[in-house]
Protein backbone atom coordinates (compact mmCIF):
# COMPACT_ATOMS: atom_id res chain seq x y z
CA UNK A 1 0.00 0.00 0.00
CA UNK A 2 1.33 3.32 -0.59
CA UNK A 3 1.94 6.13 1.65
CA UNK A 4 1.22 9.75 2.08
CA UNK A 5 3.21 11.77 4.99
CA UNK A 6 2.83 15.27 5.92
CA UNK A 7 5.63 16.35 7.67
CA UNK A 8 6.58 19.48 9.44
CA UNK A 9 10.20 20.78 11.27
CA UNK A 10 10.94 16.93 11.74
CA UNK A 11 7.74 15.10 12.55
CA UNK A 12 4.01 14.64 10.87
CA UNK A 13 0.89 12.38 9.91
CA UNK A 14 1.61 9.55 7.52
CA UNK A 15 -1.65 7.90 6.39
CA UNK A 16 -2.21 4.48 4.16
CA UNK A 17 -2.84 5.53 1.41
CA UNK A 18 -5.62 3.51 -1.75
CA UNK A 19 -5.04 5.77 -4.60
CA UNK A 20 -3.76 9.09 -5.13
CA UNK A 21 -4.86 12.33 -8.06
CA UNK A 22 -2.81 14.76 -8.80
CA UNK A 23 -4.02 18.40 -10.18
CA UNK A 24 -2.25 21.50 -11.31
CA UNK A 25 -3.97 25.13 -10.93
CA UNK A 26 -2.91 28.01 -11.36
CA UNK A 27 -2.21 28.67 -7.82
CA UNK A 28 -1.67 25.30 -6.07
CA UNK A 29 -1.41 21.51 -6.44
CA UNK A 30 -4.05 19.74 -5.41
CA UNK A 31 -3.41 15.57 -4.34
CA UNK A 32 -6.51 14.22 -3.89
CA UNK A 33 -6.06 10.74 -1.78
CA UNK A 34 -8.26 8.07 -1.19
CA UNK A 35 -6.95 6.92 2.38
CA UNK A 36 -7.81 3.90 4.48
CA UNK A 37 -8.32 6.23 8.18
CA UNK A 38 -9.69 9.16 7.23
CA UNK A 39 -11.70 8.54 3.70
CA UNK A 40 -10.98 10.76 0.98
CA UNK A 41 -8.75 13.68 2.00
CA UNK A 42 -7.92 16.63 -0.06
CA UNK A 43 -4.33 18.22 0.25
CA UNK A 44 -2.85 21.53 -1.12
CA UNK A 45 0.28 21.87 -1.99
CA UNK A 46 1.06 19.50 0.83
CA UNK A 47 -0.99 20.26 3.54
CA UNK A 48 -3.87 18.15 4.67
CA UNK A 49 -6.96 20.40 4.04
CA UNK A 50 -9.91 18.44 4.98
CA UNK A 51 -10.95 14.47 5.25
CA UNK A 52 -14.14 13.27 5.39
CA UNK A 53 -13.83 11.67 8.78
CA UNK A 54 -12.32 14.71 10.56
CA UNK A 55 -13.67 17.97 8.78
CA UNK A 56 -16.41 18.02 10.77
CA UNK A 57 -14.63 19.32 13.63
CA UNK A 58 -12.85 21.96 11.98
CA UNK A 59 -15.83 23.66 10.29
CA UNK A 60 -17.99 23.12 13.50
CA UNK A 61 -15.37 24.79 15.31
CA UNK A 62 -14.54 27.66 12.64
CA UNK A 63 -18.37 28.65 12.42
CA UNK A 64 -20.16 27.34 16.08
CA UNK A 65 -18.46 29.74 18.18
CA UNK A 66 -18.82 32.80 16.62
CA UNK A 67 -22.26 32.61 15.38
CA UNK A 68 -23.73 31.65 18.78
CA UNK A 69 -21.58 34.13 20.33
CA UNK A 70 -23.26 36.84 18.04
CA UNK A 71 -26.39 36.31 19.83
CA UNK A 72 -28.89 37.27 17.19
CA UNK A 73 -30.19 36.47 13.06
CA UNK A 74 -27.49 36.43 11.20
CA UNK A 75 -27.88 38.51 7.87
CA UNK A 76 -25.02 37.91 6.20
CA UNK A 77 -21.60 36.27 6.46
CA UNK A 78 -18.64 36.33 4.55
CA UNK A 79 -16.09 33.35 4.07
CA UNK A 80 -12.71 34.09 2.89
CA UNK A 81 -11.26 30.48 1.83
CA UNK A 82 -13.54 27.74 2.40
CA UNK A 83 -13.09 26.48 -1.09
CA UNK A 84 -14.64 22.63 0.59
CA UNK A 85 -17.66 24.22 1.42
CA UNK A 86 -17.84 22.77 4.74
CA UNK A 87 -17.65 26.30 6.60
CA UNK A 88 -20.51 27.07 3.87
CA UNK A 89 -22.73 24.41 4.74
CA UNK A 90 -21.98 25.21 8.65
CA UNK A 91 -23.19 28.93 8.46
CA UNK A 92 -25.99 28.41 6.45
CA UNK A 93 -27.36 25.99 9.65
CA UNK A 94 -28.01 29.52 11.44
CA UNK A 95 -30.58 30.48 8.47
CA UNK A 96 -28.58 33.66 7.48
CA UNK A 97 -30.16 35.30 4.42
CA UNK A 98 -26.86 35.65 2.39
CA UNK A 99 -23.30 34.04 2.53
CA UNK A 100 -20.86 35.29 0.04
CA UNK A 101 -17.46 33.25 -0.28
CA UNK A 102 -14.90 34.21 -1.75
CA UNK A 103 -12.14 31.62 -2.99
CA UNK A 104 -9.63 32.14 -5.08
CA UNK A 105 -9.01 28.63 -6.90
CA UNK A 106 -11.80 27.84 -8.88
CA UNK A 107 -10.55 24.66 -9.41
CA UNK A 108 -10.66 23.36 -5.92
CA UNK A 109 -14.10 24.03 -5.23
CA UNK A 110 -15.04 22.53 -8.62
CA UNK A 111 -13.13 19.34 -7.37
CA UNK A 112 -14.89 19.58 -4.28
CA UNK A 113 -18.46 19.41 -5.78
CA UNK A 114 -17.44 16.46 -7.27
CA UNK A 115 -15.24 14.70 -4.49
CA UNK A 116 -16.83 15.82 -1.30
CA UNK A 117 -20.07 16.44 -1.98
CA UNK A 118 -21.55 15.84 1.40
CA UNK A 119 -18.96 18.71 2.96
CA UNK A 120 -19.92 21.24 -0.46
CA UNK A 121 -23.12 20.32 -0.14
CA UNK A 122 -24.27 24.23 0.87
CA UNK A 123 -22.15 25.61 -1.95
CA UNK A 124 -25.27 25.49 -4.56
CA UNK A 125 -28.02 26.73 -2.19
CA UNK A 126 -28.95 29.46 -3.71
CA UNK A 127 -28.23 32.01 -0.87
CA UNK A 128 -25.19 31.72 -1.26
CA UNK A 129 -22.90 34.13 -3.81
CA UNK A 130 -19.21 32.81 -4.65
CA UNK A 131 -16.39 34.90 -5.62
CA UNK A 132 -13.60 33.35 -7.27
CA UNK A 133 -11.20 36.62 -6.58
CA UNK A 134 -8.36 37.39 -3.89
CA UNK A 135 -10.19 37.62 -0.46
CA UNK A 136 -7.89 40.26 -0.10
CA UNK A 137 -9.18 42.28 -2.69
CA UNK A 138 -12.77 41.22 -2.20
CA UNK A 139 -13.01 42.84 1.37
CA UNK A 140 -11.36 46.58 0.31
CA UNK A 141 -13.30 49.23 0.64
CA UNK A 142 -16.64 46.90 2.05
CA UNK A 143 -18.61 48.94 5.09
CA UNK A 144 -20.47 47.91 7.63
CA UNK A 145 -21.88 45.06 4.94
CA UNK A 146 -21.49 41.67 7.27
CA UNK A 147 -22.39 40.24 10.65
CA UNK A 148 -19.89 37.61 10.75
CA UNK A 149 -16.78 37.39 8.72
CA UNK A 150 -15.06 34.10 8.78
CA UNK A 151 -11.21 33.37 7.36
CA UNK A 152 -10.92 29.31 6.10
CA UNK A 153 -7.40 29.83 4.60
CA UNK A 154 -4.48 27.62 4.27
CA UNK A 155 -1.27 28.54 6.23
CA UNK A 156 0.41 31.42 5.73
CA UNK A 157 2.90 30.83 3.14
CA UNK A 158 1.75 31.48 -0.47
CA UNK A 159 -1.41 33.15 -1.65
CA UNK A 160 -2.74 33.01 1.99
CA UNK A 161 -0.03 34.95 3.62
CA UNK A 162 -2.02 38.37 3.46
CA UNK A 163 -4.64 37.05 5.04
CA UNK A 164 -2.53 36.91 8.45
CA UNK A 165 -2.04 40.76 7.84
CA UNK A 166 -3.46 43.74 10.05
CA UNK A 167 -4.25 46.02 6.63
CA UNK A 168 -6.02 43.27 6.27
CA UNK A 169 -7.98 43.07 9.94
CA UNK A 170 -8.38 46.64 9.16
CA UNK A 171 -10.02 45.86 6.20
CA UNK A 172 -12.42 43.20 8.08
CA UNK A 173 -13.38 45.21 10.44
CA UNK A 174 -14.82 48.21 7.84
CA UNK A 175 -16.68 45.21 6.53
CA UNK A 176 -18.03 44.30 9.46
CA UNK A 177 -21.49 45.77 11.67
CA UNK A 178 -20.60 47.75 14.52
CA UNK A 179 -21.23 44.36 16.68
CA UNK A 180 -20.03 41.76 13.88
CA UNK A 181 -17.94 39.13 14.83
CA UNK A 182 -14.73 38.19 12.89
CA UNK A 183 -12.88 34.22 13.52
CA UNK A 184 -9.76 33.33 11.67
CA UNK A 185 -8.23 29.68 11.82
CA UNK A 186 -4.77 30.55 13.30
CA UNK A 187 -2.20 27.18 12.99
CA UNK A 188 -0.84 25.25 15.64
CA UNK A 189 0.29 26.24 18.83
CA UNK A 190 2.36 23.72 19.15
CA UNK A 191 3.62 23.13 15.90
CA UNK A 192 3.49 26.86 14.64
CA UNK A 193 3.85 28.94 17.02
CA UNK A 194 5.13 31.72 15.38
CA UNK A 195 1.90 32.16 13.14
CA UNK A 196 -0.09 31.72 15.90
CA UNK A 197 1.31 34.23 17.59
CA UNK A 198 0.91 36.62 14.33
CA UNK A 199 -2.54 36.03 14.44
CA UNK A 200 -3.21 37.22 17.97
CA UNK A 201 -1.28 40.49 17.84
CA UNK A 202 -2.21 42.04 14.67
CA UNK A 203 -5.79 40.87 15.80
CA UNK A 204 -5.30 43.05 18.89
CA UNK A 205 -3.79 46.10 16.91
CA UNK A 206 -7.15 45.84 15.28
CA UNK A 207 -10.25 44.45 17.75
CA UNK A 208 -10.60 45.41 21.16
CA UNK A 209 -11.79 41.61 22.15
CA UNK A 210 -9.57 38.93 20.69
CA UNK A 211 -9.47 35.27 22.07
CA UNK A 212 -7.80 32.18 20.50
CA UNK A 213 -9.37 28.76 21.35
CA UNK A 214 -8.71 24.96 20.01
CA UNK A 215 -9.97 22.17 18.97
CA UNK A 216 -8.46 18.53 18.35
CA UNK A 217 -7.66 17.97 15.00
CA UNK A 218 -6.32 14.56 14.43
CA UNK A 219 -4.83 15.51 10.63
CA UNK A 220 -3.20 18.85 11.33
CA UNK A 221 -0.03 19.20 12.35
CA UNK A 222 0.41 18.42 16.21
CA UNK A 223 -3.17 17.98 16.37
CA UNK A 224 -3.90 20.68 18.67
CA UNK A 225 -5.35 23.64 16.33
CA UNK A 226 -6.18 26.86 17.13
CA UNK A 227 -8.97 29.64 16.02
CA UNK A 228 -9.02 33.21 17.51
CA UNK A 229 -12.04 35.12 17.48
CA UNK A 230 -12.08 38.85 17.84
CA UNK A 231 -14.92 41.61 17.90
CA UNK A 232 -15.30 45.24 19.07
CA UNK A 233 -18.23 44.48 20.97
CA UNK A 234 -19.32 40.59 21.62
CA UNK A 235 -17.09 38.36 24.01
CA UNK A 236 -17.63 34.17 23.94
CA UNK A 237 -17.00 34.16 27.70
CA UNK A 238 -19.27 36.92 28.24
CA UNK A 239 -22.23 34.63 26.98
CA UNK A 240 -24.43 33.33 29.73
CA UNK A 241 -24.33 29.78 30.32
CA UNK A 242 -28.36 29.48 30.21
CA UNK A 243 -28.88 32.21 27.21
CA UNK A 244 -26.31 29.77 25.06
CA UNK A 245 -28.07 26.76 26.36
CA UNK A 246 -31.25 28.86 25.53
CA UNK A 247 -29.99 29.49 21.66
CA UNK A 248 -28.40 25.92 21.35
CA UNK A 249 -31.93 24.03 21.84
CA UNK A 250 -33.66 26.01 19.83
CA UNK A 251 -30.76 25.18 17.45
CA UNK A 252 -31.27 21.38 18.06
CA UNK A 253 -34.93 21.75 17.17
CA UNK A 254 -34.42 22.78 13.79
CA UNK A 255 -31.35 21.84 12.48
CA UNK A 256 -30.03 18.86 14.86
CA UNK A 257 -27.59 17.93 17.35
CA UNK A 258 -23.92 18.75 16.21
CA UNK A 259 -21.31 16.25 16.03
CA UNK A 260 -18.50 18.39 18.50
CA UNK A 261 -19.63 22.02 19.46
CA UNK A 262 -21.70 22.03 22.62
CA UNK A 263 -22.52 23.85 25.62
CA UNK A 264 -19.33 22.56 27.12
CA UNK A 265 -17.21 22.64 24.36
CA UNK A 266 -17.56 26.40 23.83
CA UNK A 267 -16.44 27.33 27.32
CA UNK A 268 -14.05 24.85 27.51
CA UNK A 269 -11.99 25.16 24.50
CA UNK A 270 -10.81 28.91 25.41
CA UNK A 271 -8.88 26.98 28.15
CA UNK A 272 -5.15 27.61 26.61
CA UNK A 273 -2.28 25.76 28.53
CA UNK A 274 0.58 27.63 30.31
CA UNK A 275 3.41 26.90 28.12
CA UNK A 276 1.19 28.31 25.03
CA UNK A 277 -0.07 31.83 27.28
CA UNK A 278 3.76 31.80 28.62
CA UNK A 279 5.43 32.18 25.03
CA UNK A 280 2.32 34.34 23.90
CA UNK A 281 3.28 36.65 26.39
CA UNK A 282 6.92 36.44 26.39
CA UNK B 1 17.68 10.83 7.84
CA UNK B 2 15.75 7.91 9.08
CA UNK B 3 12.42 7.76 9.78
CA UNK B 4 10.29 6.06 12.86
CA UNK B 5 6.59 6.02 11.90
CA UNK B 6 4.00 4.49 14.29
CA UNK B 7 1.03 3.20 12.31
CA UNK B 8 -2.49 2.37 14.20
CA UNK B 9 -5.80 1.54 11.93
CA UNK B 10 -4.29 3.42 8.99
CA UNK B 11 -2.55 6.87 10.17
CA UNK B 12 0.01 7.62 12.97
CA UNK B 13 3.27 9.72 13.22
CA UNK B 14 5.86 9.96 11.91
CA UNK B 15 9.68 11.57 13.41
CA UNK B 16 12.56 12.20 11.34
CA UNK B 17 15.49 10.30 13.76
CA UNK B 18 19.22 11.20 14.12
CA UNK B 19 19.87 7.99 16.08
CA UNK B 20 17.96 5.03 17.51
CA UNK B 21 18.97 1.84 19.80
CA UNK B 22 16.93 -1.46 20.21
CA UNK B 23 16.77 -3.05 23.09
CA UNK B 24 14.56 -6.47 24.28
CA UNK B 25 13.32 -6.91 27.97
CA UNK B 26 11.76 -9.96 29.41
CA UNK B 27 8.39 -8.13 28.88
CA UNK B 28 9.21 -5.58 25.69
CA UNK B 29 11.02 -4.09 23.46
CA UNK B 30 12.22 -0.81 23.80
CA UNK B 31 13.35 1.93 21.14
CA UNK B 32 15.48 4.55 22.18
CA UNK B 33 15.08 6.95 19.38
CA UNK B 34 17.09 10.50 19.26
CA UNK B 35 14.49 12.97 17.37
CA UNK B 36 14.42 16.24 15.30
CA UNK B 37 10.57 17.61 16.35
CA UNK B 38 10.85 15.71 20.50
CA UNK B 39 14.52 15.16 21.00
CA UNK B 40 14.88 11.71 22.71
CA UNK B 41 11.25 9.85 22.31
CA UNK B 42 11.49 6.41 24.35
CA UNK B 43 8.72 3.17 22.52
CA UNK B 44 7.77 0.16 23.97
CA UNK B 45 6.74 -2.34 21.11
CA UNK B 46 5.96 0.14 18.54
CA UNK B 47 4.12 2.59 20.69
CA UNK B 48 5.44 5.97 21.49
CA UNK B 49 5.55 6.46 25.15
CA UNK B 50 6.97 9.53 26.20
CA UNK B 51 9.32 12.27 24.76
CA UNK B 52 11.46 15.07 26.18
CA UNK B 53 9.45 17.95 24.55
CA UNK B 54 5.90 16.96 25.05
CA UNK B 55 5.66 14.52 28.48
CA UNK B 56 5.00 17.21 30.43
CA UNK B 57 1.26 17.23 29.30
CA UNK B 58 0.70 14.01 29.81
CA UNK B 59 2.57 14.03 33.11
CA UNK B 60 0.74 17.14 34.05
CA UNK B 61 -2.72 15.99 33.46
CA UNK B 62 -2.61 12.22 35.06
CA UNK B 63 -1.27 13.92 38.09
CA UNK B 64 -2.88 17.63 38.76
CA UNK B 65 -6.64 16.89 37.96
CA UNK B 66 -6.80 14.18 40.53
CA UNK B 67 -4.96 15.52 43.50
CA UNK B 68 -6.10 19.09 42.95
CA UNK B 69 -9.60 17.77 43.09
CA UNK B 70 -8.33 15.53 46.46
CA UNK B 71 -8.04 18.95 47.91
CA UNK B 72 -6.41 18.35 51.23
CA UNK B 73 -2.50 17.46 51.98
CA UNK B 74 -1.70 14.31 50.17
CA UNK B 75 0.00 11.18 52.49
CA UNK B 76 0.10 7.94 49.93
CA UNK B 77 -0.02 8.08 46.71
CA UNK B 78 0.45 4.68 44.77
CA UNK B 79 1.42 4.52 41.13
CA UNK B 80 1.01 1.74 38.63
CA UNK B 81 3.46 1.57 35.81
CA UNK B 82 4.75 5.01 35.25
CA UNK B 83 8.35 3.61 34.37
CA UNK B 84 10.19 6.85 32.78
CA UNK B 85 9.29 8.38 36.28
CA UNK B 86 7.37 11.62 34.83
CA UNK B 87 4.23 10.60 36.44
CA UNK B 88 6.09 10.02 40.01
CA UNK B 89 8.12 13.54 39.66
CA UNK B 90 4.68 15.63 39.50
CA UNK B 91 3.09 13.55 42.12
CA UNK B 92 6.08 14.96 44.65
CA UNK B 93 5.27 18.45 43.86
CA UNK B 94 2.20 17.76 45.88
CA UNK B 95 4.34 16.73 49.39
CA UNK B 96 3.10 13.71 49.88
CA UNK B 97 4.68 11.37 52.92
CA UNK B 98 5.45 8.80 50.54
CA UNK B 99 4.74 7.32 46.72
CA UNK B 100 5.01 3.85 45.68
CA UNK B 101 5.54 2.84 42.18
CA UNK B 102 5.27 -0.38 41.05
CA UNK B 103 6.55 -1.41 37.35
CA UNK B 104 6.90 -4.02 35.74
CA UNK B 105 9.85 -3.82 34.12
CA UNK B 106 13.12 -3.06 35.75
CA UNK B 107 14.92 -2.01 32.85
CA UNK B 108 12.83 0.93 31.65
CA UNK B 109 13.24 2.61 34.70
CA UNK B 110 17.07 1.72 34.45
CA UNK B 111 17.41 2.97 30.67
CA UNK B 112 14.76 6.34 31.72
CA UNK B 113 17.02 6.70 34.86
CA UNK B 114 20.18 6.99 32.37
CA UNK B 115 18.53 8.83 29.40
CA UNK B 116 15.69 10.80 30.45
CA UNK B 117 16.84 12.34 33.70
CA UNK B 118 14.57 15.23 34.21
CA UNK B 119 11.99 13.00 33.27
CA UNK B 120 13.07 10.60 36.05
CA UNK B 121 14.13 12.92 38.55
CA UNK B 122 11.69 12.10 41.27
CA UNK B 123 13.00 8.43 41.15
CA UNK B 124 15.44 8.36 43.66
CA UNK B 125 13.89 10.22 46.18
CA UNK B 126 13.61 9.05 49.36
CA UNK B 127 9.78 9.25 49.38
CA UNK B 128 9.42 7.08 46.47
CA UNK B 129 9.58 2.85 46.81
CA UNK B 130 9.77 1.05 43.26
CA UNK B 131 8.56 -2.61 43.31
CA UNK B 132 9.35 -4.35 40.42
CA UNK B 133 6.09 -6.41 40.19
CA UNK B 134 3.10 -6.66 38.14
CA UNK B 135 0.41 -3.87 39.18
CA UNK B 136 -2.32 -6.40 39.16
CA UNK B 137 -0.74 -8.75 42.18
CA UNK B 138 0.88 -5.32 44.15
CA UNK B 139 -2.39 -4.29 44.60
CA UNK B 140 -4.64 -7.18 45.86
CA UNK B 141 -5.34 -7.15 49.33
CA UNK B 142 -4.14 -3.52 50.15
CA UNK B 143 -6.75 -1.92 52.37
CA UNK B 144 -7.39 1.89 52.89
CA UNK B 145 -4.23 3.21 52.20
CA UNK B 146 -3.97 5.09 49.21
CA UNK B 147 -5.27 8.77 48.63
CA UNK B 148 -4.58 8.36 45.40
CA UNK B 149 -3.97 5.66 42.75
CA UNK B 150 -2.54 6.66 39.50
CA UNK B 151 -2.84 4.40 36.58
CA UNK B 152 0.36 5.18 34.08
CA UNK B 153 -0.43 1.71 31.60
CA UNK B 154 1.10 1.39 28.07
CA UNK B 155 -2.00 0.37 25.84
CA UNK B 156 -4.35 -2.68 26.65
CA UNK B 157 -2.46 -5.56 24.69
CA UNK B 158 0.44 -7.01 26.54
CA UNK B 159 1.29 -7.34 30.42
CA UNK B 160 -1.20 -3.93 30.78
CA UNK B 161 -4.69 -5.70 29.38
CA UNK B 162 -5.63 -6.67 33.22
CA UNK B 163 -5.16 -2.72 34.18
CA UNK B 164 -8.49 -2.20 32.19
CA UNK B 165 -10.60 -4.70 34.32
CA UNK B 166 -13.26 -4.23 36.33
CA UNK B 167 -11.71 -7.02 38.53
CA UNK B 168 -8.66 -4.82 39.08
CA UNK B 169 -10.64 -1.45 39.40
CA UNK B 170 -12.27 -3.22 42.28
CA UNK B 171 -8.88 -3.73 43.92
CA UNK B 172 -8.10 -0.20 43.34
CA UNK B 173 -11.24 0.83 45.24
CA UNK B 174 -9.97 -1.61 47.97
CA UNK B 175 -6.61 0.12 48.47
CA UNK B 176 -7.63 4.00 48.73
CA UNK B 177 -9.02 5.48 51.81
CA UNK B 178 -12.57 6.24 51.66
CA UNK B 179 -12.06 9.48 50.13
CA UNK B 180 -9.18 8.52 47.89
CA UNK B 181 -9.17 9.32 44.00
CA UNK B 182 -8.25 7.16 40.76
CA UNK B 183 -6.84 8.14 37.21
CA UNK B 184 -6.45 6.07 34.79
CA UNK B 185 -4.88 6.96 31.03
CA UNK B 186 -7.76 5.91 29.05
CA UNK B 187 -6.49 5.95 25.26
CA UNK B 188 -7.68 8.17 22.43
CA UNK B 189 -11.23 8.29 22.27
CA UNK B 190 -10.50 9.39 18.23
CA UNK B 191 -8.30 6.26 17.57
CA UNK B 192 -8.57 3.25 20.21
CA UNK B 193 -12.55 4.28 21.35
CA UNK B 194 -13.14 0.53 22.31
CA UNK B 195 -10.22 0.73 24.83
CA UNK B 196 -11.89 4.18 25.77
CA UNK B 197 -15.41 2.74 26.11
CA UNK B 198 -14.07 0.00 28.40
CA UNK B 199 -12.32 1.77 31.24
CA UNK B 200 -15.26 4.16 31.81
CA UNK B 201 -18.23 1.24 32.00
CA UNK B 202 -15.76 -0.82 34.20
CA UNK B 203 -14.92 2.24 36.31
CA UNK B 204 -18.99 2.71 36.27
CA UNK B 205 -19.47 -0.58 37.42
CA UNK B 206 -17.17 0.55 40.77
CA UNK B 207 -17.28 4.19 41.27
CA UNK B 208 -20.06 6.43 41.84
CA UNK B 209 -18.40 9.56 40.29
CA UNK B 210 -16.33 8.91 36.81
CA UNK B 211 -15.57 11.73 34.50
CA UNK B 212 -13.03 11.15 31.29
CA UNK B 213 -11.38 14.24 30.28
CA UNK B 214 -9.02 15.27 27.90
CA UNK B 215 -5.45 17.07 26.99
CA UNK B 216 -3.50 17.62 23.64
CA UNK B 217 -0.84 15.03 23.33
CA UNK B 218 0.80 15.61 20.10
CA UNK B 219 3.06 12.08 20.20
CA UNK B 220 -0.09 9.96 20.78
CA UNK B 221 -2.31 8.51 18.48
CA UNK B 222 -4.86 11.33 16.84
CA UNK B 223 -3.90 13.62 19.23
CA UNK B 224 -6.19 13.79 21.40
CA UNK B 225 -6.09 11.77 24.61
CA UNK B 226 -7.77 10.80 27.43
CA UNK B 227 -8.07 10.10 31.10
CA UNK B 228 -10.84 8.75 33.30
CA UNK B 229 -10.67 10.38 37.03
CA UNK B 230 -13.26 8.33 39.81
CA UNK B 231 -13.48 8.57 43.22
CA UNK B 232 -16.95 7.61 45.80
CA UNK B 233 -16.70 11.41 46.65
CA UNK B 234 -14.72 13.61 45.28
CA UNK B 235 -15.74 15.22 41.38
CA UNK B 236 -13.36 17.64 39.92
CA UNK B 237 -16.23 19.56 38.75
CA UNK B 238 -17.96 20.16 42.00
CA UNK B 239 -14.54 21.78 42.92
CA UNK B 240 -15.56 25.96 43.12
CA UNK B 241 -13.06 27.97 40.95
CA UNK B 242 -12.18 29.70 44.22
CA UNK B 243 -10.98 26.93 46.17
CA UNK B 244 -8.79 25.78 43.32
CA UNK B 245 -7.83 29.33 42.58
CA UNK B 246 -6.24 29.48 46.25
CA UNK B 247 -5.16 25.68 46.12
CA UNK B 248 -3.29 26.28 43.12
CA UNK B 249 -1.87 29.98 44.28
CA UNK B 250 -0.36 27.90 47.25
CA UNK B 251 1.19 25.66 44.85
CA UNK B 252 2.70 28.05 42.63
CA UNK B 253 4.55 29.82 45.30
CA UNK B 254 6.42 26.55 46.39
CA UNK B 255 6.71 24.49 43.09
CA UNK B 256 6.50 27.18 40.55
CA UNK B 257 4.37 27.86 37.84
CA UNK B 258 2.86 24.36 35.58
CA UNK B 259 3.34 24.49 31.52
CA UNK B 260 0.29 22.80 31.03
CA UNK B 261 -2.40 22.66 33.52
CA UNK B 262 -3.80 25.62 35.23
CA UNK B 263 -7.54 26.76 36.50
CA UNK B 264 -9.16 26.94 33.39
CA UNK B 265 -7.46 23.65 31.73
CA UNK B 266 -8.94 22.03 35.51
CA UNK B 267 -12.43 22.56 34.23
CA UNK B 268 -12.04 23.11 29.96
CA UNK B 269 -10.45 19.25 29.98
CA UNK B 270 -13.98 17.96 31.24
CA UNK B 271 -15.41 19.38 27.78
CA UNK B 272 -15.99 16.34 25.63
CA UNK B 273 -16.97 16.63 21.86
CA UNK B 274 -20.41 15.19 20.98
CA UNK B 275 -19.18 12.55 18.34
CA UNK B 276 -17.54 10.93 21.83
CA UNK B 277 -20.47 11.77 24.01
CA UNK B 278 -22.55 10.15 21.55
CA UNK B 279 -20.79 6.73 20.74
CA UNK B 280 -20.70 6.50 24.37
CA UNK B 281 -24.35 6.60 24.89
CA UNK B 282 -24.93 4.00 22.22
Amino acid sequence: MLRFTEMMNGAGLTVDVNSSIKYKTPFQEILLLETEAFGKMLVLDGAVQTTEKDEFIYHEMIVHVPLFTLGRDVEKVLVIGGGDGGTVREALKHNPSKVDMVEIDREVVELCKKEFPEIASGLDDERVSIFFEDGREFIKGKKGEYDAVIIDCSDPVGPSAVLFSEEFYKDVKNALKSDGVVVTQSESPFAQFDAFKVVISNLKKVFSVVRPYLAFIPTYPSGMWSFTFASDSKDPLSVSPQELAERLSSFEKNKGRLKYYNLEIHYGAFAIPNFVIDKLNK
